[in-house]
Order: structure tokens, then sequence, then C-alpha cells
């Protein structure tokens, strides 16, 4: 069973402090601006399958750590591009993760798992090869019940804005008839142009094209290619987008002149462009997107530093978001000088930028967020969204850069149910490192009640504008 | 209201042990072997003008934090270069800094500050909106008191011994004037070569000249600037000083033959260097500045690692130091290992390492430190002078260093006021640090005691030669 | 005294945890699966010299700190290759130990050296200047009984099994005899090829010699290299090696054309190669070490990151290993990828990685053991072989490598009597740091029980397949 107490530190006074503050905020709504869950869920409310497909299938943080100890992703029901045979049985998959949830020990996903089958389906037995069965039964018969429809669960999960991610040329088709339906769950788009801005990548013309019939500009060069973007942007702003988000290798921000972007984009039109063209074009389409929020009021949100599809064999057999992304080191000093020079005074402009590599959080991104105007930190992130990751965060961000250049928590998830166990973990966290502050007399217990709403709710909504 | 029991460890055992620790040195005066207060202040000793001109416009720590959150530095009372209209009203500077206060929760500044109210005013009143103006007043009133001259501050504050920074050609007259006064104030100063080492930097020539005029040594070569420079460190240390300091982006160190080096120097006097020049330059100028040191006895310190003037928008305005300086990726293993190889066996030489990046604690200054005989550890530095910073440099260095290979603490401020807040600070979170090792039984506590006199006075004492 | 409760959190309910989880596992065998000891100290079985030689003279982390504190490791006893005097009275050594021993306070030499004192001779006095003579002659004369002889510790220690680490071309004589002997203790080689991998190294052309003796096979080309190292791992695992041990400045990872190879090679052959071949060559290498790993069922570990002999000096006189191993900054994610594509999906191939660059643990390192199913975590490595160095291991690695993807501990030390010491501290962090999730409810009591298990003798033993 869930404590009460959990994730707080164990010594008694500041647990108890770190409660009272987590007592302020366990019942404010969720704020969610940067997600990936699909929001067909939502549109069509469906019953979700069964468990497996709930809890394992769409969750790479599962089967990554399964296929680490030599499942393969085969045996765990994720369908592969070509004719190998994938395991079918639902049941079967589910007790592999029975079996093995000992695994998850100490890792963010062994709790936030525990947290949703006790608060979302009140089991309370520890998932393992002899609970396997009993718990599977009990989940897919509750899936049944219209308790457990997703806009039921958006609903009971107190869920008060939901953003997710959306390719440059997406049709938003579910936001808009989740929108033009009776029903008030808040769900918008973000704007993510990766697709579109990677010219190296294969099917890059075809986004291209995708991005010519979705804004009906024809896309010949590159200031139509230019136009055709800030039509998307303004697209996505009707349908509620309050921001952008940008994914990139690096964060190297540099301008190119209008001629050198138009012979890179004419080269990439014919299929001939090197990594170093593909590197300068990003690094000069991120200084065109901060010129669009500062026009258009978007939020822009770059989250550098990963190497995606590490792993070729899994890569093309099963392709991407297979948990082989890799973090690289990154620099952000030098890398988002020029963007930061040209825009980063103006304080209506707002740059979130998030990190892998911790070890900029108090040499870089802390002392970058505690100067310009524009650029706010991103929360702890991805493999960071984790007890001991946000610890570290707010270790080596708060000195410098303070509590009001963060931006609060995002659950980032594909999981649409891991929503409140991330939120709640997040919460009591944050709460813990204020009692700490607290009982350390760093802070006062008047100020850490006004953060504690500040980080759940109050530095969310003022960054993305909700 | 102050606790007595801030920054301790908030479990009752560490706290009593580490309360017992702090007892011991609580009374010591406070030596403070590099930092950047004005001579000046204490030759003139004139009242200081108002709380505005004391807390806000000397502090860049102040002031970023408010630019980062929107105010303009003309609001914020910093004088622009140009025609700007620059607040002249001191209260209303002052207005915002308090209505503003809670932007320092979790930082240095806002305990320093705290601590300062009221310890130095007998201010135990938080600073808010509705408090600014009462504590504006009384502070403006205590201000005019002989009580709160400079020097009768420096002796209230128990400074036994406060270096200042000083470029290669300062005449040092306040340091002068000071010491044949009837005070007795110890007030030396330290030798910073940056100015005339650096050849790419726009005013490098007119530094030169002054260098000419200041040694009396006609700098035509290579070979006249080293005696120039050999010369003022004559100077500087018979006016007391003990060390010299030295700001570089990176800490590389190779020699360059006399042939090579005058060669850069000719180009630098005609004005054509370029960046490679410079690195070159600066490097080369490590070893000689450790070859003087060897034969002079000042003590070197550098501190790499910091890209100054990121924003050019400020640095154009406002000029340095203006919380623009943003901190880089350092490299120290193979940078340091020409210096240390031909000057790092010798023990009369003392090289005092800082560094902004964290990083090199564990993995390169630890380990470089715990074996050259002539390489010791500065304290956590600039953005580190904090409670999460200094606990991360004793847990990331002791091991492998021990804490004989540091050297103490040192204040590195602008902010005289601050002085005794920041070094309260470190000697609290070094003894919660020690009593943590008690508690765990990983030193005792007759070592423990101490060592909180070496962290305190007799390891800084030792490695300035003071 | 040594405190029962030593390196366990003061927070009494977190050490009752704590201790409860020790008491499972202080009674298992020491499993020391890679270290450095010499086997003919157990075939040989002759008593210890004096203290000096058995805590001093063969432990550079003993003598690096007295170095870096200004003493000649002359005056310390380390033999030189020239003519220099060298101390020869061990008891003067001892004595300049001792009165420094306070400059290990925080160190794991000190509290290795504490226990070893107190559990392998009885002294629960304090090593000072005064009780250096008494301790010196308690221990010179039990060194003289029965009791002390290497064999009988090795059997009091309770070491089920200590692999040593063994060049190419090593004859393996000790390992022989020791198994031919009626002896039980189970001591292994293990395969460590870098002075045969080594082509830039001075004695690369001996080496090749005596590795051609050794397998038997002319080494006249690449070829013939790649089967006489195949021929001396069979050798090896013959006498009971399971694991292959690799360091490299570099963990880059690159295969060869074997005409590419062949050319590296006989350039090598002819003395005439660059930094790159050199670098080629091994990244080559480490392809090739782990293609035999699949075939033969060799473990592999690669620990890079470490530059080899900083100070020319020290080197030039005293030679390897004397304290002047400096780290430096290790890059993973695109070094490792070729070799981890090639041979990182086969679960029965095993890739253990070490680091000395903690920032690479949350970053990329359990990242990638968090998704290879041939790679896992080597423990906290050399310098961070420590007691804060371990905390920050199981922070940064287990919330997404799990505990699975570790392999327990290892001490990789020359020094014999401090395996004890060495086992017993991280086994005592170990369980501290079950138990902090214990009380923070991260994980049960029942989970934390199987996990000392594990991180003590179950992973190990798994991992190096003993």
């Amino acid at each position: 069973m869930l404590s009460e107490n959990r994730y707080f530190d164990s010594n008694p006074s500041v647990r108890k402090i770190g409660l009272e503050l987590y007592e302020n905020v366990v019942d404010l709504p969720i704020i969610s601006p940067h997600g990936h869950v699909d929001p067909k869920l939502f549109e069509e409310n469906k019953p979700f399958a069964n468990p497996t497909e709930l809890f394992i299938i769409p969750d790479h943080y599962v089967f990554r750590m399964l296929y680490s100890q030599g499942f393969s992703l085969e045996s765990l029901g994720i369908n592969a591009k070509d004719d190998s045979i994938v395991e079918e049985d639902s049941y079967k998959i589910w007790q592999i993760f029975a079996d093995n949830f000992y695994l998850f020990s100490g890792t963010p996903t062994g709790v936030w798992v525990s947290h949703e089958l006790e608060t979302v389906f009140g089991i309370t037995e520890k998932l393992t090869s002899k609970s396997a069965r009993e718990i599977y039964n009990l989940i897919s018969k509750k899936l049944q019940s219209p308790k457990f429809l997703p806009r039921t669960l958006f609903e009971q999960f107190n869920i008060g804005f939901l953003a997710t991610t959306d390719g440059a040329s997406d049709s938003l088709e579910y936001h808009k008839l989740i929108k033009e339906s009776d029903w008030n769950g808040r769900i918008v788009p973000s704007f993510r142009p990766d697709a579109v801005v990677n010219i190296l990548a294969a099917n890059w013309k075809s986004e291209i094209e995708k991005l010519s019939s979705a804004s009906g500009i024809d896309i010949i060069d590159y200031q139509t290619f230019i136009k055709a973007i800030e039509n998307r942007r303004q697209f996505f702003i009707e349908m509620g987008a309050t921001a952008t988000d940008q994914g990139v290798l690096s964060p190297y921000t540099h301008e190119l002149s209008e001629i050198e972007a138009n012979s890179i984009f004419k080269r990439a039109l014919f299929g001939i462009v090197t990594e170093e063209d593909q590197n300068a074009f990003v690094g000069n389409m991120l200084m065109e997107m901060a010129r669009m929020s500062c026009e258009d009021g978007l939020v822009m949100q770059i989250h550098p530093g990963v190497l995606r599809n590490h792993n070729d064999i899994i890569f093309k057999k099963f392709g991407l978001d297979k948990g082989c992304d890799i973090p690289i080191q990154t620099e952000y000093t030098k890398n988002l000088r020029e963007l930061l020079n040209k825009y980063g005074n103006n304080s209506n402009f707002k740059l979130i930028v998030f990190t892998h590599d911790e070890t900029s959080y108090a040499r870089e991104l802390a002392p970058l967020a505690g100067h310009y105007p524009a650029m706010k930190l991103g929360p702890a992130w991805w493999f960071n969204d984790s007890i001991q990751g946000m610890k570290r965060f707010r270790e080596m961000t708060t000195e410098t850069a303070g509590f009001y250049n963060t931006v609060g928590f995002n659950d980032e998830t594909r999981a649409f149910l891991s929503i409140p166990a991330r939120h709640d973990l997040a919460r009591r966290v944050d709460c813990n490192f204020l009692a700490l502050q607290v009982s350390e007399h760093i802070i006062d217990l008047e100020d850490a009640h006004k953060l504690s709403y500040e980080l759940t709710n109050g530095l969310v909504k003022k960054a993305y504008n909700i």
C-alpha cells in the first residue's frame, strides 16, 4: 500500500513541514503543458483494450528495462516493421512484466506503476509472478466500466490543461472535434516543426509536401517555407496552442543570410545536403522560431542533447521511440549566445530550455536563466524526471536562478494513466525540497507556502500563458 | 529573525555537533584573502550614501536577478555609458528591490541580505513591499552615525586581513595611504595582470602604456614587458601583497620560445593579433607568472572558465561586471599539465585553482591537488559560493584531495557589507559538513574540532602566507 | 574504536533499517572479481616484512597524499630507477605516516586504515605521532605469527573468489602452482591485453616478442597477432579466468578493415606510428575483444578516461602507478555506439563499463545500460570508490539503469589487507542507500532485503559467471 509519507525525508520534522506544504497543493488541478498523449484518445473515448496495452506497449520506460535484461521486443508485443512474429497474447506479456517488476525497484516507473495500480484501480497488492493473473483480470474488468473511459479519467484526474505535441502539418482534427464537442476537457496542441526542419532525414521531402498541402502555400524555396511555417503557427494558435516544442541535437544558434538559407534549402530539395548543412539549417531555424515567437507570442521550448535511435537494429526493425535515445553532453553558453543576444532581452518573449545534461544546470543554465529576461528553465526532463533527478535539479539551479525563473513541472508522457502519478510525485519532491529549506532556515514557512503553489500551478500558468 | 540553527542539518544530533564546532570558530577573525572591495572606501572613510547604494547598485547578484524578471538596469539605477535616463530616486529603486525580494528565496543573496539587515542594522522584519519604507529610513538614519563608517564596520566585523584585487599598473595609492595612516586595518593588494595580458582587448595598448609609466620601463618588446611585470610584482610585494590573481577563459598552459612570444607581442603592438595569438599568449603568461611566483614567492591564483560579457547589449550600454558573465565547461588535466610538470613539484610554489565547472571537482581538480605539492583547491567560487555549492565542493573534493589540500573560504565580494554574512554562512556549512562526518563516524570529534579551525583560519593563513 | 553504526545515516530510523539489512550480508563471502593483488603472495605464503611494506609502499593512495603535502617519494621508501638515495629505515617512514595520518581525515584511506588496524591487528588506538612506535611494534610482532600469513588472512577474510589482473603473455605460474597445491583459495587471472595493444608505447615490440613466445605463434602481421591473443585468452580460460580487463584513454570503438589494421600493425613493427594510429588501433581492438568475448565467453571489462603518468618527473624517476594518473572527461554515447550496435544486443555477451567521469553516470551510462542487454555498469571506481562516490553512483544510476544492470562491488586494490575494509564499507554504503529508499517508501523492506544480497553477492556472481 502507498504510504502517505512517501518520497518525503524520513526526518520527522522535515516530513511534517513537507506534508503541511503538500496539503496546500494536493488538490490543485493538473496543468500539463508539455506531453505526448494522443488527442484521439479523448475524441473517440473508447475503453482501453487491456492492461498490457495500457501499461506496457506505449511505455518505452517499461519495455527498455525488460529489453536490457534480455527480453526481446517481439516477446513484449512491440510491433515490428518486418514480418517478425510478435507476441499477441496480452496476458503472456503481462506475466513477463509481473515476473520482472522487481527490476523497476528504485526507478520512477516502479513508483508510478504502483501509484496507478492503487489510486486508479484500487489494487494494493504488489505486482509479482503470483499476483499477475488476479491483477490482470481485475484491471481488465474495470476497463470495461464507463468510469474508466478516457474522458472520465481525465476529469477524475483533475486535469485542468493538457497540451499535446503535433507536427507542423498536422490537421489537428481531434483537437478540433474535441473543441466542438460538448465535452469541456481543455486539450490544446503544441507546434513541433522537427520533421520539416531536419533536412537530412529520409522523409524530409514528403514532410515538405505535407506542409505545402496543409498550409496551402506552394513551398518552392526558403521564403515560401518560412511563410508556410508562419501560416501553420497561426493555425495552431487558432486551435488553442500556446507553445512550440523543438528537439535538436545541439542548441547551436546562428542566423544565416537569406541567400545562405535558401541555398541550403534548395540543395535539400535536390537531396544533396551534408551534416554541416543540417546543423547550420537547424541553428538558423532556432533563430527563426525565436523571431516568430516574438511576433506571434507562442512560448518557445527547446530540448537538445539526445542522440536518437542509437541502436540501429532496433530502429530498423521497430522504428522511433523504442527506448534507444541516449543523451549526449550539451553546451549552452556559447550555443545559445546569438539567440539570447538577439531576443533574450525581450521580456515578452519566453524561451524554455530543457536539458538531459545535468552538468549544465549550475554551470550554464541557471546563470543564463538568472540573467536573461526571456529565458526560463524547464523542469528535470525525461530520464531525470525522477525523485533524485528532481532533487538535483532544485539543488543545482535554485541558488543562481531562483525558483521564479523555473516553470513548474510537466509530465512529458505518452502514458496517459501515469499523469497523476507523475504530478503527485513532483509535488511531493518539491514540497520536500521546500521543507528541507524551511527546516534549515533558508526560507521561512510563509514563503514556502507561496512557493508550493507557485511550483505546482503558478509558475507553469505564467510561463505558458495559460 | 535569524535562527541560531540556520543552515545546519535538521537532524538534532547532527545539528548539536555542528553548533558545538561552530562555537569554536564563530569569533575567529575574518581572513579575506581574495575580494574586490575598493580600498578607497577605507581611506576616505565616508558614510555610505543610502541603502540603495549599499545593497543594490554595487551588487550584480542583486540586479541580475531583478533584470531576469524584467526590470531594466536603468530602472535599478545602474549607470549607462550612453545618455539613457537612469533612475535617480534611490527610494524608488529600493521599493522595486523590496517588492521583489521574494525572488531571492533560496538564493545566497536572500540569506546574506537578511543576515546583513539583522546583524548590522538590527532589522528583524522581513523586507517586503510594506516594510520597504520603514527599513529604508531606518538604515538611512543609521548610516549617518559614526558607528557605520567603513573603518568602524571593518573593526566591528572583526576582519583580520583583507586583500583587494588591483591592476598591474595601479598606483595602490589608497593602500599606501591606509598603511601610512594611524589606522591598523590590514588591507593589502593582489596583483592582477589580466588587462596587460589580454592582447586582443580593445584597450590593451593603452594598458601597456600605463604599465610602462607605472614601472618606469619603456615597453618596446616582450622582454621589457616581462621586466615591467616583474617590477610591478615587486612593488605589490612592498605594499603587502601575498598573492596574484588571474582570470582566464581556459587554463591552457604552454611556454612559448622567447622568439615566438616576442613575435606575438610585436604584432599586438601593431594591433594585428588573432584569437589564436591571444590563447597562445595567455597560456604562455600563465607559465611566466608561475615562474615569477617561484622566484618572488607570491601565491598564484587562477580562476578560469567564465565567458565574460555574454550579453552584448548590456555590455555595450553598461560595461563590465553587470551580471552577464556565464561559465563554460573547463578542462584542467591536460591544460595544466605543462605548468604542473615544470613547477608543480616545487612545494614552495603555491598555485590555487578555482573553478566554475563542478564536474572538474572530483574528476580533475581533487586528483591533481591530491598529488602535486604546489597545487591547492580554491573554495566553491562565485555562483557556487552558496549553501548547496559548498556542500557539493566538500562532498566531491574531500575524499581525494583531503581537507588539507584546500585553502579555507574567501568571499570574493564587491559588497563590503556582505563579508561577515558570507563568512558566517561558510563557517556554518563547513561545520555542518564536519558534523555529518562525525555523526556517520567518518572522522572523530577531536579531528573535527581541529578541522573547524583549519577550514576557518588555519589553512587560509598557510596557503596565502598570512 | 570503530563504531557499529559507521557510514550509516545518523537519522535513527534510517540507521536501524540499514543495520538490519547489513546483518543479512555482513557474513557473506567476499567476491573480488577485479583487483591487482599479486598471486605470488599466496603461492609463497611468507610473512609480510613490516608495517611500512604492508601499508605504505604498495599503496599509491597513501603516498600520493603525503607527496601532495611535500614529502618526497624517496623519503617514503619508494624505489627510484636512478641512483637516488631512498629511505631504508622502515620505522622512519612509518613515523612520517603516523605524524601525518590526520591528512587522511575524511578520505577512504583514512577509514580503511583504521578498519585494518582494528579488525586485523586489534589496535583501537588512533595512529598519531605518539602512538606510532607502539603500533609499529605491535603490528611487526603479529606479522611474525602464522595467523598473519597471506593464506590464513585470505581465509580469515572469508574471500570466496579473488581475480587478479595479468598481462597477455604472463605465464600465470603462481596461479598454476596455487591451483595444483592442496590449498583451496580460489584465485583466478584476468586477461589484460593493454601492453600488446598500445602500439605507441616504448616497450611494445618487446611485448609482442613475449606474446609470440608465450603463445607459440610467430607474430608477423595483424592476423597472427589476433591469433596469438585468441590463443592466450584460451590459456587464461583454462587457468580459471572469467573476464578480461582493458584500460583505454578513450572508449572510442571502430572496426578497421583487415587491410587497415594490418597496415598500422606493420608500421608499428617498424616503429613508425602516430597517435592517430594508436587511437585507431585501440578502437579496433575493443571491437576485436568484444567479438572474441562473444565467441569464448569471457566477460569484457573496460575502464577508460585516465591520463596515465601525468607527472613526467615522477614517471621518469619512479615509473608507473605512483599516484600520478589523472582522470579526464570521457564520452560514451558516441564512442561505444559501433561496439554496442554490433554486439550489444547479444545478451550472452557481457560488457562491464567503468568510469572516472561521474557526469556520464546519469547522462550516458545509465541510459545505455538501461537499454542494451549486453552492457552493465561497473561500480564507482578508483577515486570514486569512497563513501560519497558510491552514494553518487547509486543516486545517479539507479533511476534509469535500475539496480539489476549493475554488477556489485569490486575493490580493485593492490593492498591485500584493505580488501575486507573496502568490501565492508561498500556493504554499509549500499545498505544505507537501500535503507533511505525504504524509509522514503521508494522500495519496500522485502525488496530491500533481496537487494542487499544482490548488491553484495548475487549480481557480481551473475555478471562475472562465478
